[in-house]
Parts: structure tokens; C-alpha cells; sequence
């Protein structure tokens, strides 16, 4: 269903052209830590997707599962990660041929920027690893600033597409730092315009309510989505998703290294993707721990939070580095945003017991 | 001691001259499977070095120790690899900051193009990477053929290096397929001669009874050495290294993913490299192996094998296609080296028995 466009309206859009020619000619080969107490920065989730809040009985049967793994680990790993990209198609209602395997979605990003080239466009602020990549690549980039609610000026952008013509545009949403999600008719409006590729990384879509662009693909040949298992529970296997038309994913596929995602993280993940009652219900309590620290932050003098569609809450204090600083003093690591701005911060939703020691110990610094 | 360098032969090497204009702008961020019954094909090693011959014992061990990890995936993997980067500089006697880790060697490969960019240069043939990553860079890659007796061709290559003016050149030593080392004398002529970084790729060199270039980076500063645990038993964990002076490693450490190795991985990894006497057993296992293989090989009619420092042998028949697919009719799979030229294979070292079944069903389709 997926490989067939019925409707397509960005029929300009020619995937080939968009690659850059050494990337055409080639054939695929067929094969910091801050110390503390409580770490509330890097929008991991507070539960391990193996073990988590059903106690110890599922990490044993993990525990005990992996012994064939080990026994086998002088092979190399499945280059096509066949089971991964089976269970997650399934889940997101898409074919295993529409989804691509990344060492965490960082890696999927590299591989399009290298597959596609620049110039490569997205609002500011958003997740860094759009610039840094952009150079690591040599590749011009261009960041056009949200408006005032840290929605899209598609004005702006629109402007910058016309001007720029970028190869790639990302749009996180939900937004990180912002925790935002985009209007979803700006973003159709970029995508629509955009005669290069549009990116909706979705890492953090599992804790929103808005819809994801998921389906979308099917009718958009130039929208590509960006999936991963790093917020939800499981950052440390590494494992990321592209989601989009074959056209795209066998692209990418020639820069991908055939080994991309190893075999411990194959084993661990696909366990993690059959048993998503578990990690549906971390998300809900990190989904209701975040509603719960927005009203208190929101109730905090001195304090402006932004609502969140995402696993953290993007906050303004008078000063940030104090803040920040006063926070680490007391075993709580958060995120200084002053790349952002005067006194951002951004707090990751943790534990009850977490949620609850940032905001006492918030209060003390204040 | 390894960041002072006392004696340096190639003094005229400015590396941050190498860098492409826009990595030395970059500030780092923080933070096809065939069917087969005996497989031979991959350079893979026939025993894991976490279950191996050593029984069960080891496996349940790792599996039980697993249980701590597990219950924490959903944090971070450490970026600095600490504890595997300091097993093996150790190892190999350098400091752990000449050390970088990849996700498979290949994955510092791509970094190292990515950082100095073209040309490559290598000898062919050779491992194909070298090739199909500079391609997938963008970046012109020269292939400079070896001589007759597989070793490299000192002047072609030097008057290569005269011409094209490398900014990296390759050598696979032991080579991948050929299976021999390079002459030392002809490496070290040109490491002394190259304006670029020369890298020399050990992936094989465990099984190798010459001298490793390890010692040479203090002597040398545009020498990167390349080691791999892929080929001693853990080619399911994806973890590489390149060894070479803090100022290269600092370069290729702002193109590298912050998370490129995961959780898992590095953990079995540093148990494997605290318990290195069954790998060692295993290494001496192989090497015994190779020499009856390649006896065997060479009492055959028809067959030309090619002395070997690696865990596989490199050998010539007169209609490899026939030969190959007849071995896999019969459930065993090689490489076919159709593309070095007609006629020749090659073969992966594997357990005594798969040897055996190996050159029994040889002798069967010859």
C-alpha cells in the first residue's frame, strides 16, 4: 500500500535529483557526566522499559533470554534488523520496508544529511544535533527563530524555503527544549512548499495527544518521520527509526554501516516492542507526573513553565545559571538552557519521588 | 608520555591544517543473510568470547551481571566509553586518551573521512569500505593495485602520495582478502612520506605473529592504528578503536555520535577484556586451525591458497563461481572474491570440524 502513491501532492518533488551525485552513483553493500543524585537533564525516561516498575520477574526472563545472545555474539548482527522493523512497522500501522534502523535516531540523522547534502533548515531553538551534524558534514544551515509561543513562524520559514531551498528541513515535535508540539496545519504547510525533504522528528510524540505524521507518508513522498527508544525507557540500547517511502529509505540505506544497531540491542528492543503494555504505562505516569509538576511550577513565584506535549517542562526563572547552579549544589541535575536565552531551564519528569525533590529543592534555591 | 612527542619523523604534518574548514569551526557536543549450515564467509571468529569453549559458566555469569544493566537502559550509555577505553589502552600500552571508540571500526572509518576528507588512498584489493565510505563522503578515493605478491608497491603508492596528495591513506595489515601482512619497511616508508594521516588497519593483526604499529604513534603523529573485536569473537557488540595521538582523536571525537557505543555493548565488552586468556586460547585456537587449513589447501589440486597472518585464507581456483556456489549447494558458505578477479575465495578460519566439513566438500565440488 505504503510503495504506491495514489495521492501525492508534492508531485515537484523528484527524490533522485535531491541526492547528491556521488551519493547516486554508489551501490549499497549488502551487508560528559555531571555527577548527582537526582538526574533530571537528558530526557531519558525514569523507568527501564526491561525492568521498570513490574519488578524484577521481567529482567530475569531478560537476563536469562540472553544467553543464546551472548553464546552467538562472535556473529555479526542482522544488517536489516528484521525483527525490529517488523514490530515497529506493526505498531505504527506501516510496512517493514517503509521503516529504516538507526544506532538512536542521532545516527538516521547523519545518514540523511549525508545522503541529501544542504543547505538543511530548522527553527531555533530545537535538539542541537541538526547544526552540529549539518557541520560535521559541511553543509550549509539555516535556523529561522520561532514565533512567540514557540510555534513555527511559517512565514518566516516559507520565506526561508523560497530563498534557501533546503535539501532537508527538521521540525522536532514535540519541540526540545520548548516541549511544544507545532501546529500540525504549519507543518503541512511546510511540507507542502518544501521542494526538498521535511523531517518531523516525533521522539517525543508517545507523551503527546496530538497526531502523529506518521500516516502522512503515504501521502506525502517527501515527509520522513523520525521514531525513537531513547525516551522511552531504553536510551541505553541506542536504537532510532526513519519512517517513510522506500524511495527514501533505500537512499539512506547505501550510507547506513551495515552494522549499524548490534545484536544485544536487537534482542533487548524487540523484547521491549512485544511488551508494550509496560512502557504504555510508564508513559501514562510520566504523562501525569509532567501535569502535576506544570500546575506546581505554574503556581511558583518567579517561575513561568511552558506547556508541554513532551517528557520535560521548559521553564524561565530570573537566573538560570543560579538556578541551575543552586539545583547541582543540591543533587539535581537539570538542563541549563542559557543557549536559549536569560534564565531558561528545562527539567526532564522523573519518578513521583524525583518530581517531587526538584520542586522542594527548587523552592529553596529560588 | 604519549602526548609529548620527543622524536617526530614527520614534523611537516600539521594536522589541524588536514581538517576541513568546517570540522575545525566545529565545537564537540558535550555529552544479506545467505542460508548456510557452516558459515565461513564473514571473517567472523567461530567461538564467542563471552560463552566460548569455556563452557556455560561465563555465559550465566555475564547473563546474571546483565540484570543491573537491564533495569538501567533507559539512561544514557557513557560517551567516553571510560571503562573500555581504559581496558584497552592498557591492552596496548597507551593512555586511555589515545583512545577513541567506535561502533565497529567501520564507524571511525566514516569519522576519519568525515574529519580530513579526500583523497583516500589505498592498495587493492583491499577491504571495501575504505572505498564505499569515502564514496558515500563525497570525497575522491585512488586505488593504487599491490604488487605480485600481494604486498604493496612502495613506489607506485609513493608517486600516488606525490600526486594526489592524500589526506588519508588506508592500509589493511594484515589485508583483507589476501590475508598477508604488508612489509614493515614499505608501511614505515609511507607513513614517513605522506602529508596525510596514514592509517593502519589491525583488525586482523591478533592473529598475526608480526609486530603491531601500536607503539609507532609516539613516533609517528600522522599514524592512526584501527583495532576491532569483531574478528576475536564479539562481532555482534560493534566495537572498534583507533589509536593514535590526543590531537587526532580530539578532531574525530566532534564528528563523533555522543552515544555511538551503547549500554550493553560496553559492558560486555570490558568483560571480555578483563578476562582476555580465553580469547587468547581462542586466537592460538584459530592460528593452529589456519596452518593445517592452509597445508591442506596447498596438497590440493587446483587450488592456490596464499600465506596468511589473518583468521581467514585467501585462495585461487579455476572457476570460483562453480566452486563457490557448489560449496553452498552443500550448506557452506565463503566469500566469493569474484571482484579481485576470477577464480579466487576466501575462506574464514572456522572450529576443527567446520575445517574439515570445509575441505571435505572442497575436494567433493573441485
Amino acid at each position: 500500500m505504503l510503495i504506491k502513491y495514489g495521492l501525492c501532492y508534492n508531485s515537484g518533488v523528484d527524490i533522485k535529483k535531491l541526492i547528491k551525485p556521488n551519493i547516486r552513483a554508489l551501490r549499497a553493500y549488502q551487508a560528559e557526566e555531571i555527577p548527582c543524585r537526582i538526574k533530571l537533564d537528558a530526557n531519558e525516561s525514569p523507568y527501564s522499559a526491561i525492568s521498570s516498575q513490574s519488578g524484577s520477574t521481567r529482567t530475569e526472563q531478560s537476563a536469562v533470554s540472553f544467553k543464546n545472545n551472548l553464546q552467538t555474539l562472535n556473529r555479526y548482527p542482522d544488517p536489516q534488523a528484521t525483527t525490529i522493523r517488523k514490530l515497529i512497522a506493526k505498531e505504527l500501522k506501516v510496512k517493514p520496508q517503509n521503516i529504516l534502523h538507526g544506532n538512536g535516531s542521532d545516527e538516521l540523522i547523519y545518514n540523511l544529511i549525508s545522503v541529501f547534502g544542504g543547505p538543511v533548515l530548522y527553527p531555533g531553538p530545537t535538539f542541537s544535533m541538526y547544526g552540529i551534524i549539518s557541520q560535521a558534514l559541511g553543509e550549509k544551515k539555516v535556523e529561522v527563530p520561532l514565533d512567540n509561543k514557540f510555534d513555527l513562524d511559517v512565514k518566516k520559514m516559507l520565506a526561508a524555503i523560497k530563498k534557501y531551498k533546503p535539501k532537508l528541513v527538521f521540525l522536532s515535535s514535540p519541540n526540545n527544549p520548548t516541549g511544544n508540539c507545532f501546529s500540525e496545519d504549519r507543518i503541512l504547510k511546510i511540507i507542502r512548499q518544501s521542494k526538498g525533504l521535511v523531517i518531523v522528528d516525533e521522539a517525543y510524540q508517545p507523551f503527546s495527544d496530538k497526531k502523529s505524521f506518521v500516516p502522512l507518508i503515504r501521502k506525502y513522498k517527501n515527509l520522513v518521520i523520525l521514531r525513537t527508544l531513547s525516551k522511552i525507557g531504553l536510551a541505553g540500547l541506542r536504537v532510532g527509526f526513519m519512517i517513510t517511502g522506500p524511495d527514501i529509505i533505500n537512499e539512506v540505506n547505501k550510507v547506513r554501516l551495515p552494522f549499524n544497531v548490534n545484536v544485544l540491542s536487537q534482542k533487548v528492543a524487540s523484547e521491549a516492542l512485544q511488551n508494550r503494555r509496560q512502557m504504555k504505562s510508564d508513559i501514562r505516569a510520566i504523562i501525569s507526573g509532567r501535569k502535576r509538576l506544570y500546575k506546581e511550577l505554574s503556581e511558583m513565584d518567579g517561575v513561568i513553565p511552558y506547556p508541554s506535549d513532551a517528557n520535560f517542562i521548559f521553564f524561565k526563572v530570573e537566573d538560570g545559571n543560579r538556578i541551575y547552579g543552586g539545583l547541582l549544589d543540591k543533587g539535581v541535575l537539570i538542563r541549563n538552557m542559557n543557549s536559549v536565552g536569560d534564565g531558561f531551564l528545562r527539567v526532564t519528569i522523573g519518578t513521583p519521588q524525583e518530581n517531587e525533590i526538584f520542586i522542594k529543592t527548587l523552592k529553596q534555591v529560588l
